[in-house]
């Protein structure tokens, strides 16, 4: 059910997304999906949720590095094989005051979001070095999201958005050669 | 009206303003409203116009310099003023549908984005250096509106965005000395 929802979605976007259109689109009444939903807002921490656990992992994975260059790399390469792997996601759901307002007000998303920041900016971050990585995370999901760039593939788009990352952040170390993916989490439903 | 429209939208959300709530806030009647505005699409094009005739004044002043450093330099601060001095309405703006479509549709915009990403990336880029200009631009747009750095005033943002913009786009020259800024045009109404 909630694989049909993401689809509806990306096609629709958030607001243009009824529940009708979600028993309509797996074959169901009305009442069967009110069972698991009672309206909008629990349909999408249900889309919200799987991405912020797979987030989650991503960021405990970078805490346990006892590199500060391991870490950054893992959290850079493990948000930015979630963008992909959500491009028409995040295309849906860049703009959508809903979604915002979620994520806003979700005390896991801010945890996260504060944990992501001092990976990349370090402890106590000089207010520069806080823009920096604010810059980085704002400029890669924009760019990940962007229609200027929907034309790349996405073994194309990875390595582009990690080679400007790097840069952004001045890391000169060499590009892993494994760059291994952290697994997603199975689907939720 | 124009004014009184932005005030609006930076209290209220674009989605959240009418034109009866433009009424009263001017003290007019709602058929006074409709002489000037059929809909919330004209006052959204009302107030994005004057914003978007500053930055063609900034991406016009940026194309006649001759040095490309010149270049950008001009169209950095330029558009770092402008963010500035709309923080409220950038906050207001950032995650509106409505705008976004509008955006989206006006060939002027369109046709300004691509000017500032030839400025910023140099005629002929290469994929690289095309998506450095996109994660530059939306990340300044994004950082001007975090509400991580909604406590900085306004000096402290701009010298921040232009010393990040700078590093992210490799500029090695020194700051300089006088960045005069280019004047707003006059407010429209």
């Amino acid at each position: 059910m909630v694989e049909a929802a993401v689809g509806l979605f990306v096609r629709h976007g958030v607001n243009g997304t009824s529940l009708q259109m979600l028993a309509d689109e797996i074959g169901v009444t009305k009442a069967a999906v009110y069972y698991h939903f009672q309206n909008k807002e629990d349909l999408i921490e249900a889309v919200v949720t799987p991405q912020l656990r797979r987030l989650a992992t991503v960021v405990e994975a970078a805490e346990k590095q006892r590199r500060r260059a391991d870490q950054v790399d893992t959290v850079l390469l493990g948000i930015i094989d979630l963008l992909i792997d959500n491009r028409d996601l995040l295309f849906a759901f860049q703009f959508d005051p809903a979604i915002r307002r979620h994520m806003e007000t979700r005390p896991d998303m801010l945890d996260l979001a504060q944990r992501v920041g001092m990976l990349l900016s370090g402890p106590d971050p000089h207010l520069h070095t806080l823009m920096i990585g604010l810059v980085t995370s704002h400029g890669l999901v924009s760019a990940a999201a962007s229609p200027f760039l929907a034309h790349l593939d996405d073994a194309e788009l990875r390595h582009g958005l990690y080679a400007i990352a790097r840069r952004i952040l001045r890391i000169k170390t060499p590009v892993p050669a494994a760059q291994h993916r952290i697994p997603a989490s199975p689907a939720e439903s």
